[in-house]
């Protein structure tokens, strides 16, 4: 997606360790125009799909879903990090290792909004160690729910993430894929 | 708001310790016709009113934020619960302490994304004690900008929230007020 390439490269900063800082766009500040476009190609791209429900994590995954929502006309669920009183009763459960934040966490969607009929799509800002989406696709599997596929924005392409969930059978769409950066020359797209 | 308060009445559940969970709809799985018609609702009440930013905090706020921003043509900010590897350098941060999670917990916003110049509508889905709408309000103020007002789903008017926080001076719309709430009878509005 050439728009959204061209941000990254525009205004997209290569940091030490592999960290690619969005956040005047994508994942702090969130420039919605863009996410328009964003989601607009995510529908192009999974036209030829029946989609009931999208699926994404907090945070940074709940506002670029909640815009694409608006082309596919279906709910989004977000998958929660932490229990809370709010969700009580029956929830799916998977455990995700965070590559930004260096630690490992459970998710959890309550029963009653993935339900086996449901054809699911995932949303998220990002895929690099692949561990979010994996542990988001355990979700829609326990719950019987059939997932159409992934759409992603930002993929690092040099990390395991994408050819993992691939090979688990998983349609991935990256509109953007990052073959390799460096703080020196930047971004370089597949 | 009527198509709100509606919803409220059909699908919202009253739990012991004034708990409201709105989760099918709300803030785990989003209705986003619905916030389609909160953020109009949001642009009506502050159509009056400049407004360059609005900020939000994770992770519930987001997707109504989002929506919203759509109807003012603005940017959408929301901070963060904890420190990340990908917001280094400079930070406004605030303490709030959650009603629904019961713990307190450090926000914080980057100061690239809250200038002096900003005039910044704060959007959340719910008041009830009026902790993460005064730590935000503060990382307005911090940041030298101007905070034309809040715009909340669901304030719980039985709480000290509410008046606590337009005492201070902060003009708050909310869209549905709560009175009183119990098992038995469910929601009454004001």
């Amino acid at each position: 997606m050439k728009l959204l390439k061209d941000r990254i490269r525009k205004d997209g900063k290569v940091r030490a360790g592999n960290v690619l800082k969005v956040d005047s766009f994508l994942n702090h500040q969130m420039d919605i125009e863009l996410f328009e476009e964003i989601g607009k190609e995510f529908k192009r791209r999974f036209a030829d799909s029946e989609i009931t429900k999208i699926l994404t994590i907090e945070a940074s995954g709940i506002g670029i879903a909640c815009i694409a929502a608006q082309s596919f006309h279906v709910p989004v669920v977000f998958a929660k990090k932490n229990q809370t009183k709010n969700i009580a009763g029956d929830v799916y459960t998977s455990r995700v290792e965070s590559f930004t934040h260096g630690r490992v966490y459970d998710i959890i969607v309550s029963k009653e909004y993935l339900r086996p009929e449901d054809k699911v799509l995932i949303i998220d800002d990002f895929l690099a160690n692949g561990s979010a989406l994996l542990g988001l696709s355990k979700l829609v599997k326990d719950a019987g729910a059939t997932l159409v596929g992934a759409g992603i924005v930002i993929e690092k392409g040099f990390q395991t993430g994408g050819e993992l969930v691939r090979k688990s059978g998983v349609r991935v769409e990256s509109l953007a894929i990052i073959d390799s950066m460096d703080e020196e020359t930047g971004v370089h797209f597949r």
